[in-house]
């Protein structure tokens, strides 16, 4: 591998040919029909016999012969012998004469003889006779056979997906077992010496990490029609990666690996060719952000794509080089689809890289759909969690403004934005109210961003602390805050920082820093540094967030609500109460997500807490 | 239950809520992250710990104080004590302090007393020093603990769809195992002495049929997020009805019966009433068509609704009744899309019944949407199989002339036409060359269908038989047709039905039923009426379905192929040769499925048989 392969980046097109041209797993199989939903014919399947294999009655009636109704009406009806009864499921057990008829039930063999049925409602019967009331012409209310299909068609082509209808076709011509499409097997090999399965308990001292990319890729190849095998999660030792890979080209239809922090994929890769004659390094760098580090190659005959580390940019890239050629193989459909959208925000870059921005819709109070920009940078999780959809822009754009109209390929057609867009402070009593609706999606931005997103029409609700901002606040409630400290801490309020405590403060833009803020302005020019140094200084996310590192003996003091104190068996020392409404954006009062959380609201959902007083009338 | 209750049909409408307030199913249960994917949440899910769990560096680089790097520049490096190094994983082993850097990889923690760091392209190494070339304000490049998800965060709301994204999500919250919605358990009974399994043998001679409504009903279960179980075929015995009914109840959150002829769900469902005090009758026919002889009610504490027995019935009814309470309990959303398309063909009915129409839909040469009904009546498995969504025909229209645009309802989203519909006769070399390419729908309904379907501008391509019609001839072959018959008859063609020997003749419409007529017509007047009897008399579907009956002994000769004849081993007159063409429809001859049979034609495909003969230039 020359250095000039290991740095010349591939566009985005270009390194999805690479991928289809490794030809992930083209090979079928034969499955029971019960298992064939959803599969895709590699065959195409012919009619093994004729449906139906016999004339059939398709009604309740009689069987007769055609000619010996004609002239038949309601006034002069005629009279013809019942000389049998057949059911379906019956072989007739003998044939029909002229002047005669059988009594006969839908689905039952139309014996030899008849050529017509006379449905029951066009008839009167008396003991042996039946009065037929009606001319039917030769065929009349029989499916003859073959009919639907005959022996020898093509009852459904190679490339068929299969549905609970034409899995009923397929039943109908005698196919048991179908010919389908393989699912590619795909190996996903995560690596990361900081990665910890969900259920694991993780020790934050050394940085380990709950690992999301073997779960999320897992899934990402199941949903393209894919089947995931035998991942595991090696440390970051090449000997041990070298033989993981090894392993899993052996086995799978495609080696997936993602996540190797300190030993990139491409070193990886690199390695690899080194050790093994038969492995190829095709791209090393593809031009799209996110997702520059990707890796396409071959690993003996096995086509191998080395994903970023970082979930946002794995999935992304997943999504478009991988899942194609996944589903291609297993004859899934693309599930993606188009719609158009008015950026809510804009949206700024550095340019020089083809970008897929994720973005969440949200329906704005005419019904149009607004995208907004959810990233958060591409090692959080929510980035794409919290999107549905992106939005891609070329290269050559730097700058797209505000109203603008977009298209967002979503992610998966049968998803559906939530219901309810909140944006702002994290509140208790709010969560509560949040958690007892469904669909909702809660951005924890903080205060002053949800001011922000509630000017720019955004959110359908935004969480604020303070002064509401203009607009109906759906609920409100005054919480009580201040300081909680150690048990061996002696704290008396604002005046021991001043007195050189250790603070962890609430992280910047939020209700809690804010209230910590002005008390401290209110106190005037007394802060000095060693204060101003400690407020400005370590911080920590979440309401409680701030408190927690207190009690776990990171620091004497922290900003808190008594609540929280309470909850976490910390002394509180109270500054104030603080109202923290909830208030509705502009024309979004009567989406039925809204209605729901005023629902829950009114039913006293986050009532009862420490420190808390619902304000009358929300 | 009066017999009032029994004739009066409910709308479609009213049997939906009555369905709906079956409530079908609510339960929930936990299961595994690595089976979640496509589930909903049952509950909201609430971040167990902090994301990331520690201050983490987002970037490789330097772990600095930013108080240290203040007015660091390409000029004026800042040059700083290299203390340790960090990969991700690696708890740190001392704090950063003032003057000091340490060497940090992306993912590892933030050690103590650094808050910022510096990107290795921004920095050059010497030994144990490292030279700083850019002034980093705090924070930067580092995602401090519990920025992406704070623990005690709503993560993800109750009734969020589970994807590839969401689940990363939840495993990164720590979510192990996640509260999802039941699938509700859909017992399917079918009933009918006449149903055999896909992979039975069937006796014609009692009209056995495969079984369609169970897989096919299975299929839409799994398809609606429910999950089929303890489906049984019963004989048309009330007493096994009556107790396979109530031990689906039993078992079951829905059962769901179809498929008694003899015996008809409403009947099924009174003489339970008259035997189980808490079974209850609430619906007995819906005025929908296909559909109307639906049972909806309750057997015990089970919802129960009683399908019609004809498969295109039976999954209508499904589709419209019963799949949103299923999804609706599993929290599936609905994969059915709505397109606009033109009626290709006019659709007529005698109204006063709200219907449903199935259609199949075919792009036209401008890239425009066709909608072609495709019903065959509802006794036919391919009026479903072959159609690509419904057009709803109001109880009051009548009448929907040819050309008019209609919204189309898919069945899924997932599923595309057909990328080739072809129309008309069958014929083995032809039909070779359609097995050759995927996705074809090929509508076998004959010579003369065909060229009107061509000349309603529906087809893609169209077989025909004779002087094909304007239009470019994609292939064509010379056929030689004569009389086929059994070992034991002296045939001596046309002659020997003038003699009396019994005939089946082809379907009416056919290529072959032309071509006898022809012949018949040039003998001249000499047709007395036992030939004309004989010629109008059976008939069989199929191009080889009448040798076939000649070679079951029912008949003496048939008109059949050469090729036919050959296969069945039956003696063969030869009375002519007939020409069969592929005719590309108006405008088509670009698209993609043309050109994939043009391609397969030219490889010769359907070139060798007995009696054939490929038409140079075709």
């Amino acid at each position: 591998m020359s250095d000039d392969a290991r740095r010349e980046l591939v566009d985005l097109s270009t390194a999805r040919e690479t991928v289809d041209e490794l030809a992930v797993g083209t090979g079928a199989e034969s499955v029971p029909l019960s298992e064939a939903r959803g599969r895709t014919l590699a065959e195409p399947v012919r009619a093994g016999v004729d449906v139906p294999g016999f004339d059939r009655a398709a009604m309740d009636g009689y069987a007769v012969r055609a000619a010996d109704t004609r002239g038949a009406d309601e006034a002069t009806p005629v009279a013809l012998d019942v000389v049998a009864e057949l059911q379906a499921g019956e072989a007739p057990e003998r044939t029909v004469g002229a002047g005669e008829a059988v009594e006969i039930a839908t689905g039952a063999v139309v014996p030899a003889g008849a050529d017509a049925v006379v449905v029951v409602e066009r008839t009167s019967r008396d003991a042996d006779t039946v009065a037929v009331r009606d001319a039917v012409p030769p065929g009349e209310n029989v499916l003859p056979a073959g009919a639907d299909v005959a022996a020898g068609d093509l009852a459904l082509s190679a490339g068929t997906r299969l549905t609970p209808r034409t899995v009923g076709l397929l039943s109908a011509v005698g196919a048991a077992t179908v010919p389908v499409r393989d699912r590619p097997e795909v190996a996903v090999v995560s690596t990361g010496d900081e990665l910890a399965p969900a259920e694991a308990d993780l020790d934050h001292d050394r940085g380990e990490i709950h690992d999301v990319n073997t779960p999320a890729l897992r899934a990402a190849v199941a949903a393209a029609g894919g089947e995931p095998v035998g991942f595991e999660r090696v440390p970051d030792d090449r000997g041990a990666l070298t033989d993981a890979l090894s392993r899993a080209a052996e086995r799978a239809d495609l080696v997936l690996t993602s996540g190797s922090t300190s030993a990139g994929s491409a070193d990886l890769l690199a390695s690899l060719v080194a050790e093994r004659a038969d492995t190829e390094l095709l791209v090393h760098g593809v031009d799209v952000q996110p997702g520059k580090p990707t890796v396409i190659g071959r690993i003996g005959d096995t086509p191998y794509v080395g994903l970023p580390g970082y979930p946002v940019s794995a999935l992304s890239v997943f999504r478009v080089l991988v899942a194609p050629a996944v589903r291609e193989a297993s004859g899934t459909p693309a599930t993606t689809m188009e719609r158009r959208a008015e950026l809510a925000t804009r949206v700024r870059h550095d340019g020089g890289r083809h970008r897929l921005v994720p973005v969440g819709l949200v329906a704005d109070g005419d019904g149009a759909t607004l995208a907004y920009p959810v990233d958060k940078g591409s090692g959080a999780t929510t980035s794409l969690a919290y999107a549905d959809g992106v939005v891609t822009v070329p290269a050559t754009t730097n700058y797209v403004p505000a109203g603008e109209g977009v298209t967002v390929e979503l992610f998966d057609a049968d998803e559906r934005p939530p219901d309810l867009l909140a944006v702002g402070a994290r509140d208790p009593a709010v969560g509560e109210a949040f958690a007892a609706v469904d669909r909702v999606r809660f951005l924890a931005r903080g205060t002053q961003a949800a001011r922000r997103w509630l000017d720019d029409g955004v959110p359908d609700v935004a969480v604020v602390t303070g002064d509401p901002p203009d607009g109906e606040v759906l609920a409100a409630w005054d919480r009580e805050w201040g300081l909680a400290a150690g048990s061996d801490v002696d704290c008396d309020g604002l005046a021991s920082l001043v007195d050189g405590a250790t603070l962890v403060n609430a992280a910047r833009g939020t209700g809690l820093r804010e209230a910590l803020d002005d008390a401290l302005a209110a106190m005037g020019d007394d802060r000095d540094e060693p204060v101003r140094d400690s407020v400005d200084g370590v911080t920590a996310h979440g309401l409680d967030g701030p408190a927690r590192r207190v009690r776990a003996g990171e620091a004497d003091v922290a900003p808190a609500l008594r609540a929280t104190a309470e909850d976490l068996g910390l002394s509180f020392v109270t500054l104030g109460t603080q109202r923290v409404s909830v208030v509705v954006g502009a024309g979004r009062g009567d989406k039925p997500g809204v209605a729901a959380l005023r629902a829950a609201a009114e039913n006293g959902v986050g009532a009862a807490r420490p420190g808390y007083e619902r304000v009358d009338g929300t």
